[in-house]
């Protein structure tokens, strides 16, 4: 459905963003629906923006009107708390702001990408080098930090093995990060059915999690498992792969708690962790790294008009393998 | 019950111990009641073990008769693994063999140091330091070991801030251990009722977790968390207690598996982990630390007649801290 939204006015240290492409995250799905609580209707969701640089306010250093810019899931932060002044703004102890559904600190409430335009703080606002294009871009701002940030604080490098679970949006840009950074990659895929697209992302290695013997080949492989997957899965399966002091990291989201084995964790010392999108600093070395090393999202651009169309086969796991809708449609 | 077991034959690389004290560990009583699988009976439990040198098998060159050695949980392992290799065999990947119940190289079941002698390869026999009396010695082989690994793993030490949850036999190491490496020490115990024994090992802090205000006061506080506790916790609410990074390591043993919701993990990166006693040589570094820093545990020494009596009152909570068997009561 398509309306009209307000934007606040450009203060002096905002960013007017006119969006070219927004990225389609299956977190805009769960929030439309409510399945992750109330949502304050009316609400825009998308946080994978993209566009140029329209205005800026009187004291914007950062950014220049006509700059290629982006915007990830947060706008905004307290600035103040101890993770704050770390420089990890995304784990803000008051709750970072997204981009939106959130509170912004002067009240208003969040609104999203798929809009022609947005106003975000000069400080949330990403630079996206000349040699991605802007469709491409767009998928890193949620789906590339989401991975990229376990990825580099667990060392993935050479010499590391890591583990893939899930090949999807998340998924795909894991691998080919992973690959990037030196990693020997392995997907675990429910089937073989994305192999030859696994492998081509830079993969080494690639099983099917439908097959029991899979667990039994793997077992004590793993220094880093990056689960992407938000169904609940397996935790004594899928932690048995993890090799001394390995970690499996949960980017995925399942509304569940995963039932953790104590005896399976005290055999390799192994740990279980979480991740949370990534810092403005790490998303723009993200950004930096994607550009020089070529990686980027496989996209399928559609009109705003095919939203709802797209999230039905989101739902049914029929996209290679991000959304981006081209703003210019909405226009 | 006494009866009498037979003990291999001194072997080349074998040392035969005169035992003095052996620990009691909750282990034991979970082994002896079948609580954690089948028994091999006959079976003599007791993982915490010290003594001296009585024989020493001809290529043996670590230790000579009449030395202050000790044995803790594990008696074997096959040297060859991954693990071995890296001298972590404490997670040898065909399973270390236990001290008792498990099987030994040589296909015998293996019997703990309720006992007045038993025979050991020499690479798993531990040097007790002179000022560290025989019968405090012992419960360092278990307890002791396996507190001090992953506060050495994870970096306990100036600065940090490092929580133990129960004050028993482990947890009252733990809290002498961390606060000697230089943590901030808080104590996480059901009630008030040890607090003054818990400043006294060398906490700062000591919370009543039966108080639902310590959970809300100490949110977002701790760079450890140690939990000895062998029965299910509120995983969120512990694990909420951990800032940026934070780690809540289990040593305590539920049988069943713990409940971690994924959304407490992704604020503050944090991670849930396990770990196993430690290795030899990190066993030998941790008797030279409590040589040196004077750290020994709490015990109450026992007849060998009241062993029975003692396992009720470990049931019941009611030591101060840690049983040790007089094995001269047994010959």
């Amino acid at each position: 459905m398509r309306t009209t939204i307000a934007r606040r006015e450009v203060g002096p240290r905002d960013v007017l963003i006119e969006i070219r492409y927004a990225g389609i995250c299956h977190s805009d799905i769960h929030t439309v629906r409510g399945e992750w609580g109330a949502v304050p209707y009316p609400l825009t969701v998308g946080h994978e923006i993209v566009g140029r640089v329209a205005q800026v306010g009187a004291e914007v250093t950062r950014h220049a009107v006509g700059d290629r810019v982006g915007v990830g899931c947060m706008v905004n932060s307290c600035r103040e708390c101890d993770n704050c002044r770390a420089g990890q703004e995304q784990y803000c102890l008051k709750g970072n702001t997204q981009t939106y559904a959130g509170v912004d600190r002067d009240g208003t409430v969040t609104q999203g990408g798929y809009s022609t335009h947005v106003v975000v703080d000069e400080d949330f606002v990403l630079r996206v080098p000349e040699n991605i294009p802007y469709e491409t871009a767009a998928p890193l701002l949620c789906a590339g930090i989401t991975t990229y940030s376990p990825l580099a604080h667990w060392n993935a490098g050479p010499g590391k093995k890591v583990a893939v679970v899930g090949l999807g949006g998340l998924g795909h840009l894991a691998v080919k990060i992973a690959a990037a950074m030196g990693a020997e990659v392995t997907v675990l895929s429910q089937t073989l059915g994305k192999k030859d697209d696994g492998l081509a992302f830079g993969a080494e290695h690639y099983h099917a999690t439908n097959d029991p013997a899979t667990f039994e080949a793997l077992k004590n492989t793993f220094d880093l498992i990056i689960n992407t997957v938000s169904a609940p899965i397996d935790m004594a399966a899928y932690l048995s792969l993890l090799r001394l002091d390995g970690t499996l990291v949960n980017v995925g989201a399942p509304p569940q708690p995963l039932p953790v084995p104590v005896f399976t964790l005290f055999a390799n010392r192994r740990s279980f962790a979480g991740s949370g999108i990534g810092s403005i600093a790490e998303t723009q070395e993200m950004l930096d790294f994607c550009a020089e090393r070529g990686i980027a999202p496989e996209v399928e651009v559609i009109d705003a008009d095919a939203v709802n169309e797209a999230y039905e086969r989101v739902l049914a796991s029929d996209v290679r393998y991000r959304f981006v809708i081209d703003i210019d449609t909405l226009r």
